[in-house]
């Protein structure tokens, strides 16, 4: 790591000290020295905000108690920040995003990255237009051996690709949610406020973005079939199969489930192509299982020497040191931020890639037409 | 085992010495000393028929020229046999069976059992109101952990059932057909010889009937995606993704494969309750997962004194002696065994149940269903 | 399967209809059509043997009431059996085994082979000068994939070898004993039937043997430490770690424990060489993890193409469609089966190798020592 | 996360900016925000030391040309460092951390943590004496799971203790070194630099202080046979194989490895009690396998609701989202901080424990005690 290269500033909307995803945009955004929390806007409760600001060293003047006011003023400021890291809940995502846009802000923003498709595609728009990076978080995207995955493929190591299967099966909902309980359920339940289909906005996309980054192929058509447990308490659904087209002949499935006891946090995809198959699973988030047609199936290890510089140079630790959701988050950052680093400083050559805005409208497409496939009795709907 | 038990004497229908699949089956027959092979029609070459006799202790007037013949003079014997396995290829199960129920004699039949639903349905019809057992050998089903988690369910052990994913994948098409070739194809891969749909006919109905036989449900309707590679040779279907309805709104989903690079013979399921998981896999044959809502995942091993007692008398060696696919097609043939025993002597009380025509019939409607689906642009089919 | 192959006769010792082992040697024996059971004498209980003779179609005629009458009058009838199978307890082989080679008449015996290593030299020293067969049924090293590493070690695939850890754990002892109870135990804890060490001649001579099988290495020294649980209860060690010298430097550990709860039966081998290293645990018997230096782990399954001929002829179901202990404990038997009808009818050519009185007297030889070495506190031991 | 609770100020001797561990002890140190890198004396590189101290945010007049400077003007200040955190090489560990401790300024230090054992005492003497806190960073043991573990023995859960198995194998050195070669090997492998036996100083030690900080045992005493690959190179031992006695008749045995192809980085542990046994291995870190006595095998999963309050306290994303080496490492830096904490502000109640300079200590009569045993033709060294 270069001293010289230390040097983005960085915001944050949401993320008080007291909530979970916060601290692990933060933890991602440092853990590379690549930017400095110097601005933020933490929380609608000003103290909140404040007492956020001190854990992390933010300035007391650079503590905004509104998101509009901060990206007002940093704009204005010479030392204003490089970019925003947006952690609100998912329907605020948009007027926030906009603004920043608008104000020459280069943002990252969680996903899903909007209420709406075309909401997303408003800000794709913006971002091309203004030639802003715009990055979504699909954190488990930035494992280092899908990236070697993805390059495997794209050198024709398992031929012309024929079917994939994709996955984010995970127990949270089934686990937490009483079935006999007649209390009032949580906001994260309220189809006002996530929109239909919580297992497709949930996770789901989280299946579809790894389905587009591991293989580079798209969602051409799908077919959805969604289901709600427990029935009695549940106003969305909370599982959901769908067959996919992915173009010239090529048909996938993808399950998203939020019911799935026995898979705390169970990502995966396989993939067959006509000399070889991959195949990756969130357990063992480091080990990629290569199967040459005819031929023992091969555990290609993240940080190994034998993989590619592009996938080593995502690793922090050692072979099989294990890292985890954090240090794959900590990439997504890190890509972003080397792209704006040669924006910046003019600095040539190629970057590594990661999710952007066209990606999160992608995924807010493929939300929809779940939704719509399903509310029509299972029908293909075209995303593109 | 009871020396006096050793009574039941069987006819073979194809499997000459030199086929793969007559072996199995003779060996799944005499695994537990419950029958003895003492008549064949094991080729219409009548040398390879007398030599598999002389091989197997069959003696030569009980070697016919023809399965009519046998069934025939079989019929008539004092000593004639008390069943016929039928082991030749698909096209001609119907017309064999249907002879031998017609003499009287029950039967076990590789699968599929006929080349359509309503030739199975007729001798569905035949072997009810003939009283005769008729067992299908979907040999899979036959593994003792399979028995453990059906009881589970049925006992309510993971609570109401909630969504099931079923595989049979392998790679067994990709491997051995060369995607450039311009040589004529073996006769497996004749529409006309084996019905449309190949995946479906060789592999998907393994997995349908793995979900019967562990669930306990059936396919309300289906709705299948087929997919056929490599396609510049091939005339059948070797993938196909299939929808399911289960009933009372439980859904699931069916892979069968046969271009699963990775995955040489790998049947599967998972099934979700409301108060637990399920989950099998052929590459651990002996082990169950089984995860109770917001518990740790158990891990059960067939044979241990923690199963049930109908599950623990499947198995034949100790413990992890590890017990394979031989001896999970001989628990098809002892289960089918044990049943005729206890009619011919009249043994009250319970038997294991085994995969029968009933079955079998419902695998042909599964076939079909799916064909028709994917013919009609992946619509809903119903099965009942 | 060649019909004129199928004539080999053979009479068992001990093996009663209502023992385990029995009927596992005399599934194994008939696993391939070679051998055919003709006499026996099963049981001490002429009834018991009478009954056993019935299941298994013995004629009466050939069954015996003490196992010298049988040596005696087989060796004497024209169609006398061509081996002897000895499945009685251990401390019995010796003398049976004895009588069997002085009247001509090959064997096969399970283990250990007998209670103390001069036996088992004399027994060794018969066989040679008599030039008769001695198969030793060491059931775990007739996996297929065992035969695959043993090539691709002598081919040198992973270089020289440097170093070897063996196991065999199980749970059995500390499963079935109370540690609390006050009952007399049963005779299979007394040292006056076993034998020290118990954990050492149930299983350790498992292991020792796998060593031998899948490396071609044998033990020169060891240093063996000895425990025993519960120790209220129990007379017999049944727990043994033990450090190896198997020559040319190459270092090595033995564990053989009956304690090892969550190890239902595992025996295990992980060997080191200087360019690669192969691994094969009981739990999946038909992979063989081989990491080459430097490159990904393989995971080579039994069966496949890319398999050796010799190991894929050991196979009988086609590739993933598990083939269990019966299968493994079989291909000892028709390899020891194969050499005889090489033998008798002068079959030139190699055959597959199978464990024999040399390795049986070995293997004593290794539990001596390691019961010597504990008594001793610790110290090397001389193996040869 | 309190805000009032970020006030630790530390210091570093060692970790350049172009190291590799001083990036992870930073990373671990910040990442609960407990302590701030404010001092440093990163190199003997002036430049260099500067140029951390830059990128780390350190003002330049608390760089400091010699650790003892540091230790000194640090002392004296109102603002002076909380502790010191030293990652230099090996060596040199004893003189930095004593001087630290005689200024009275707490201590948190790579291991092995001096080169020989009187050093480790004396530290540890002065650290009592002086009431001053003094980790040794055993990494691995900071995963949350392993706390779990200990607990759960603790408690019982596992009976009495029977057996343990502890290794920790890697494959760096025959990775890494070619056997061939003439030229001068790197410092890592001269015994002047390192000490006798790596594989017990690199890695034996970290398997030593996992069994210890799992189980609560200690090595009473040990006999050990050490080896060294590749012999025409190297002049140390790379691989050794210990028995263990763990007082009260318990017996364990330890590996060490630095040849292990096919192991990249597997520290793992299998104790066995008269309960149950639990097993942990480093390739799945937050899983524990518990298997009561004849009962399944569970898997306990780090952060579930079923896991200890300490053991969930410990994670940092929710369960089963992967948390790798380096939180392990930060949790190491964690607990030491919030003990520094408490000391500092008086605040009562139990903290998580971490590795000290007792089991620094521990470690170097460990690390002697083998190659003694070694040396004296393996025989058994008394640790206490």
């Amino acid at each position: 790591m270069e001293a010289d290269m230390k040097n983005l500033k960085y915001g944050m909307v949401g993320g008080s000290f007291d909530s979970y995803i916060g601290d692990i945009h933060r933890q991602a955004a440092r853990m590379d020295n690549l930017a400095e929390l110097k601005a933020g806007n933490f929380s609608r409760n000003l103290e909140k905000s404040r007492k956020t600001a001190e854990i992390w060293g933010v300035e007391p003047d650079r503590v905004y108690g509104s998101w509009s006011e901060m990206a007002e003023k940093e704009a204005l400021r010479e030392d204003g920040i490089d970019f925003v890291s947006i952690v609100t809940p998912n329907d605020s995502h948009y007027e926030i995003a906009k603004c920043f846009l608008e104000h020459g802000i280069p943002v990252i923003c969680d996903k899903p990255v909007t209420s709406h498709s075309r909401q997303a595609e408003e800000l794709l728009k913006i971002s091309q237009d203004k030639s802003l990076p715009f990055a979504v978080t699909y954190g488990y995207t930035g494992y280092p051996i899908i990236r070697q995955a993805r390059e495997m493929i794209e050198a024709g190591t398992i031929g012309e690709l024929l079917y994939v299967r994709v996955r984010h099966a995970e127990d949270w909902v089934i686990s937490s949610v009483d079935p006999e309980s007649k209390e009032e359920l949580p906001w994260r339940f309220h189809p006002e406020k996530v929109g239909a289909a919580l297992c497709m906005g949930d996770i789901g996309t989280h299946a579809e973005q790894l389905l587009e980054q591991f293989t580079g192929l798209h969602i051409h058509r799908l077919l959805a079939m969604l289901g709600t447990w427990p029935k009695r308490v549940l106003p969305l659904e909370t599982n959901g199969t769908v067959l996919l087209d992915l173009g010239d002949g090529i048909q996938g499935e993808l399950w998203a489930s939020q019911i799935a006891i026995g898979k705390t946090c169970s990502p995966g995809i396989f993939v067959i192509g006509s000399k070889g198959s991959l195949e990756w699973t969130h357990e063992t988030p480091s080990i990629l299982r290569y199967t040459p047609l005819n031929a023992p199936t091969q555990l290609l290890e993240a940080g190994r020497s034998y993989t590619s510089e592009d996938s080593q140079s995502l690793c922090r630790v050692s072979a099989a040191h294990n890292e985890g959701f954090l240090e794959a988050f900590g990439n997504i950052y890190r890509n972003f931020c080397e792209d704006l680093l040669a924006k910046k400083y003019h600095i040539p050559g190629k970057r590594l890639p990661y999710p952007t805005i066209r990606d999160g409208y992608r995924g807010m497409k493929f939300i929809e037409a779940c939704v719509e496939s399903s509310k029509k009795g299972n029908v293909w709907i075209n995303l593109e």
